[in-house]
């Protein structure tokens, strides 16, 4: 095996390396990752630009990069789900296995979450990186690497959704159009919402979204009052939606939420915003408009890779841009600007296509 | 208004006939419908060739008929939802609203529930009838009458996928490929699911589910064991199904449920069989395999027509066979025996497409 | 029958009057009940000394009251759950019975519920009033009459933890020893929490709190910050509660639930506080801590009388003053400061007793 | 430390030894037991006179018990929540952690659970025990052994009533004043049950019952028809219960708990009784009462020790004997032969009370 395992380091604030790592050994139930595609998530380019997202603060050298997609190069003595070849995709984090939340079916919750390019812990946006096996998961050969990880940001998708009650029949209201926002569209329509109006304050974005089948868009305007554009959602919906999911977190959008909800219906809020907000907590209270929030995802990758496999979403029209490994500034820095619309930005540490029998 | 009510009446076991009966006078909160569609149930079908259904029995002339849809032709004082000319589809249970049962929202338990024809209460199938305002659900332009009628049936396909929990990457296993077993296939479809392997012991209904969107199908034999159907369900679909909804309710479909769902999950059973199984409890018991079952439907007419009136699902395929209200005899001879591939038979009170402004 | 109907009608802020009305007619689903004993909320206090809340505003003469009990003395033609004579406990609000929420069993979200002493609606603190018999509660013999008005409050504990999903060895933390705060106790006792911690800022109602089964209380002063509280609670119960349920609906409340609540628990809000409230959102998202509100009750009021007449909880010992209905003013007096540590206050319409086989 | 480490073994049918076995050595996450109490199960009565429970075959020396408590003797390097001589309750099973079972919160499912004395494991009625510190809980001090060990079935009752959805108010019906009937009446009560039937064959069990908290006690005979029981059910209750819990497994307590139970109900069955029944499965299924089974538990035990040690309940009843692990032959016995009334008897590994700091 070479011993090139080129690396994306985050060191600090703006100050991102490509350097050399050794290549990890694995335990009995792990797997060595030829890694491939790596998408760009909004929260790395957070990390590095203000190094830190609420308490989680980077303090050290970190490997970036969590939504990705390789190809097993070696099995631990263990391992029966794998074989040397498979192309899996990662979900990023390992939890304890042992706590209450684990056991109860929350490992997202776990405090001792070990998750990928979140601080302390390194992210995987290198050539070779090691992964528990039960956390990987294999790809059939007509899914891409590309939307292997992209079951990263679906599988958030999928659990606002579930967190939401989306279900058959639903009126949804999504708020925002980034990537967040587009997979929960995808995901929700997969469930059975009838009826989903996106907003956003890019009209470019709104035309993505129809395009991948909003019912309805909504421009909002920076001055807009949560209270009018409530109204306008009803307008334009024709109904109070069932669920309003957040994919922004803003106070803006926050409150907007909440006004719009029909009575015993569910804010989800995915995007994280400010620490602290000024709501209307009042109307949501006395409509029993329930508040929940999203922290990444759990046991969602299954239903999300199936989602994909079955050809029921198409995820590939999110990515806009590609860049190899070497590239990775550039790569960020299109991702952060969202310079020529990108939406998705992903990153290829083998040549595009090399591990996929059906081509991207 | 003509005084034309021209109505099929069910006198006894293989005793239909075509009366006049007086129009209906409505009370405040009702409607007078014109009916337009109503499309012929397995059960009223049961009604004719054995005079009961379990512990309802025909005992003195009833109207037949309950999937239907037509036009409001008078509205009461009080009703506020609907003006004459709505075109509507009719949600043919009324239930007492005061009981535990309809404050806990579950009115399909009523036990004063009054049933469009299941006894003693009268169907639809009739020139003028009335009805409770807010059990009518007013169709957009665009939705025809026949769909309207077939919200009926397509509504007890939601009521089990409901109960049965279907859900984003479901694995669902539906027994009977009869028009319940459509129906359902369509709704799961619709929740997410994306394996589904539908059962039948007619080729020519399984090509017709594949046509609809299963992504297996199994050609059951008479001679069959549970065990080994169950073994090849896991072979074809290559997991254990997650639900498995039982659109037949005969011993030998519920226990090949019982044995094909895996563990945890749920088997929901639609179709009513014999009052007495012999069942392999423990084996469901052991695996903590849910048992339900489904009696109508509950607060699902709107995701119903949701589904339709959004193209999510074409339930137009299932109508296989048309009849004006006078052919009654020769529409409810089609639809028990099947002939010419019949799946679901639409009679038509008024000529077809009368109100529909766009064609069937 | 007597024409006396002496009436507390509220005609503005602070502007109660007693005043004669006609006997209500009652109509086929009616009963009319002889009000015996009508509790004082805080809400009846509040219409008193604001003349709102929220949006509901007193613009004509309202009668108050909605925590009662009485006798039957008339029944309407189609009652049958009821007879002359039967002492009942009256859930004090009535939906519509036919939107989307009444029949999904939501009736507490009803748009057009005429709810008891919220305006436009009257209340019956009064001699003779009119209800639908089917919220009507019969109560057993040695159930007293003033058991039977406090059933009102009952029901709003036993909704928040229903809310809360409070359950076996649920630790609970309860903000606020008041009237609702206490019964949100016995509530959740009776579900099987063992751990509960109440506070508040009074050490005496504490002390009640102590002696009706709270595990733990803790005193809080004005100038705490809610991370400093919440880190208290968490040291004297040892653990993070699983359910936070917040009694008083105060920003300071409300910040303290979220910050204590363990990961994945949930927050519930039963005080309606201020409309626009500054909140640590981004810690109960990040850690899926659930906000949800509570608006009065529904399908809660046979599980509070069971919990009553079988023994589990003690409610009398929240009464700690009695007036007659001639005393009225004097009684709001007494809610409305607290005065001789009033916890709740109750007006007999009737004799004390008079309609108890068991005295109180 | 001592070599001794007898051993309770079995051989075969009828064929339990008790011999030395050597003192296991524990691995990094898990602890060294001194074992003091183990219960008799009738599970372990069961492998003792037929070799086997379903699918499960004792085809080699399997030590017995499962019933368990004991004092940590030895902690593993990576043990965090113990130390040596902390008394400790055993959670009897071990699942893999990693399957889909195991992430969604229902370990009990896990394919690959080792459970002690369920072929091929061992159980623990030995003197020395190693188990994985995460499944052992911290007694408090005024928590005896003996209800340490008795944690075990009171498990299986939370599991019960938590499947079965108790809640506050529920009428239940429980099948079977057994052990694992009691224990569910203690539980349910504690949930807020407030009419709880129980039925026995034998008057005697019936009276514990009672005493343990009971509302209403039904003494069975053997003829009984179940509609026929279901009638007196109801009239005793005065309704028909919520839920119904068959702890026998038997068929004609199956049938007996369909017919009573409510339409939308629940019926739970804890006993595992023959592999095929005959059920009148569309008496459930026409009024959606859902049939579900209990497999062990999941997640309960710190509920179970929280029940015991806030006094909530009193298991200690339960035990009517007390026997020596050298008098295992005839504790099994006693057990075996409900000798002397016997409900559950408890073997000890040490002298009683050894290890209690509060007499048992």
């Amino acid at each position: 095996m070479t011993k090139d395992n080129l690396t994306a380091v985050l060191h600090g604030i703006e100050d991102m390396r490509l350097e050399q790592r050794p290549i990890p050994d694995i335990s009995a139930d792990e797997v060595l990752v030829a890694m491939d595609s790596v998408g760009i998530c909004g929260s790395d380019v957070h990390y590095l630009t203000k190094g830190r997202i609420g308490h989680f603060v980077v303090t050290k050298p970190m490997v970036i990069g969590h939504e990705s997609a390789g190809v097993v190069a070696k099995v631990g003595s263990k391992v029966k789900n794998l074989v040397v070849g498979d192309r899996i995709a990662i979900e990023p984090g390992v939890p304890c296995y042992k706590c209450d939340h684990c056991k109860q079916g929350s490992y997202n919750l776990c405090p001792d979450m070990a998750f990928c390019a979140t601080p302390p812990y390194d992210g995987n946006l290198t050539r070779y990186y090691k992964h528990v096996a039960d956390f990987c998961f294999k790809l059939p050969d007509h899914v891409t690497m590309e939307e292997g990880a992209l079951l990263e940001p679906l599988s958030v998708g999928v659990h606002a959704c579930n967190r939401a009650g989306v279900g058959l029949g639903s009126k949804v209201l999504i708020l925002g159009a980034g990537p967040i926002g587009l997979v929960t569209l995808l995901v929700a329509q997969s469930m059975g919402a009838t009826k989903i109006l996106i907003t956003d304050l890019v009209q470019q974005r709104l035309d993505i979204a129809k395009e991948l089948g909003a019912t309805h868009t909504l421009l909002m305007k920076p001055g807009d009052t949560a209270e009018d554009v409530a109204d306008r959602v009803h307008q334009v919906m024709g109904v109070e939606p069932d669920q309003s999911i957040d994919c922004c977190g803003a106070e803006s959008t926050t409150r907007l939420a909440i006004f719009a909800t029909r009575s015993g219906g569910v804010v989800v809020i995915v995007g994280m915003g400010p620490s602290e907000m000024k709501l209307p907590l009042f109307n949501a209270l006395a409509r029993e408009v329930d508040i929940r929030g999203v922290f990444r995802y759990c046991n969602d990758y299954s239903a999300a890779l199936a989602l994909v496999a079955s050809g029921r979403v198409n995820i590939k029209r999110l990515v806009t841009h590609h860049f190899d490994i070497t590239e990775t500034a550039k790569a960020f820095e299109t991702a952060r600007f969202g310079t020529g619309g990108a939406i998705k930005v992903m990153i290829h540490v083998q040549p595009r296509n090399s591990n996929n029998p059906v081509k991207f």
